[in-house]
């Protein structure tokens, strides 16, 4: 295709061309949820942006380059081309704009916000599920959607007062994995646990004090894993709704996993006890 | 104890007092290795440096608190004063000098280097011993170290041309555990898959592109897990060095998984294979 830097007349957007300057809004939440739109940074996360768009999952409105992106990312932008996705040239300086990470990629799709409804995230047939409850860090949420779908899991469910999935740095941590498990998000976390029950999922909540240890239990059954906020944990009341607490046993010295590790090996450990020949 | 704050006549450190410049020059490698001390800042941290002191394996030269941190960790300057570890106070400012993250956290104790020769840290008896080749990020390290501190890691090695682990950020990501499982730094990568196999280890490295996968191989036996760098992963020649890769299987749509939670799943899956009543 014909690089948007080498289209005659076609002088870069700058940060103050009113589509960036309109793009650029969409690094505050208050204004992806308004308009419904978010920006996924990045090669990774743009190439997956357009196959889910190709799979009918998703939309991409547009998709902004700088000149050196452009060139490194040829085949990115014949995909874009071939999906009628608008392509437009911007400077350096406007792509530091529409960054939310210290190192701006020069590569940055506008697209539909990628959660659905609870009830379709969530629904009979899910095997393995993830309830990420009052997560702080985006870059932690991140981490754990890209873990999970690495697992093969059906869906990721933001509850309570998580982080929105859509903040730059959780679309980076993701690496193209944000477009690929279903995911949900909602403010109420019993809601997400009881969907969880209806589906016939067993709700396992990651707990450091827990009696039950991880590997004591039988990970072949349908699961949802519930993980709290990484300071906090998760609430008496959502412990108390789940099936069962667990925790990831510690052999040495150390008090406790961050959450992305945590979450690694209780839903791998899942992933892998359900595939195994006889388990 | 009394605080170093009430303390008759005791007005704090400033960044210019020279015992604070000697400090603040250990946040660069080069000065570290040539003074053979590092900075071990946080709670986490300084707990962990004093409980390793106490127990012979190190020492603590001295401990800088601001005001704030004192009220916060009294149990620790205690702890520090039976010791005979010399505490004092700092300014916030000069706090933020010692610091190398973003939340300077007012605790800091200037320690011995913790790294100790690779025949001494990889010995007969060891089960399970980490090996990190050309890592790059101090976050990833400190998080590797705190996972194979969790899991009852014996030993963990930085090869080839791995970051510092006495780095501040890695101390940080490693919260507290720096302290617990040996650590050896080593160049020669080879000598480090040596003296793994003198000491009866089996040597596994991580691959993503390997032919077997992770829950396909009996994780009884004492292992030495070999994980390479973030962006290239393992040299080859190491590759053919260690005796088997494997990889961890992705059932998603995930291209890979980031350094720490491999190493989480890989690390773990051993651990808790190697604990189960009839493995």
């Amino acid at each position: 295709m014909t690089s948007p830097f080498s289209r005659p007349g076609a002088a870069p957007f700058t940060e103050r061309t009113p589509r960036v300057v309109a793009a650029r809004k969409l690094t505050r939440r208050a204004e992806r949820d308004k308009t419904g739109r978010f920006l996924a940074e990045g090669a990774n996360a743009v190439e997956a942006a357009l196959a889910h768009a190709w799979d009918g999952g998703g939309t991409v409105h547009e998709l902004f380059v700088t000149e050196r992106a452009a060139a490194q990312h040829e085949n990115l932008l014949a995909v874009a081309e071939e999906a009628g996705v608008p392509v437009s040239p911007i400077t350096d300086r406007a792509a530091g704009g529409l960054s939310e990470t210290v190192t701006p990629q020069g590569i940055v799709a506008v697209c539909a916000l990628i959660d659905r409804p609870l009830e379709t995230v969530v629904a009979a047939g899910a095997r393995l599920v993830v309830v990420l409850v009052d997560v702080a860090d985006p870059g932690n949420a991140g981490t754990v959607i890209r873990v999970a779908d690495a697992a093969g899991a059906d869906a990721v469910v933001l509850a309570g007062d998580s982080v929105d999935p859509h903040n730059g740095k959780c679309v980076r941590a993701a690496a193209g994995s944000l477009f690929h498990p279903a995911i949900a998000r909602v403010r109420d976390v019993p809601a997400a646990l009881g969907a969880c029950a209806s589906a016939g999922l067993r709700t396992l909540a990651a707990h450091g004090y827990a009696e039950t240890e991880l590997d004591r239990i039988d990970l072949t059954p349908p699961t949802a894993w519930v993980f709290g906020n990484e300071a906090h944990g998760l609430p008496a009341e959502i412990l108390g709704a789940t099936d069962l607490a667990v925790r990831i046993p510690l052999y040495g010295r150390a008090e406790s996993l961050n959450l992305a590790t945590a979450a690694a090996v209780c839903v791998y450990a899942t992933a892998m006890a359900a595939r195994q020949p006889n388990g």
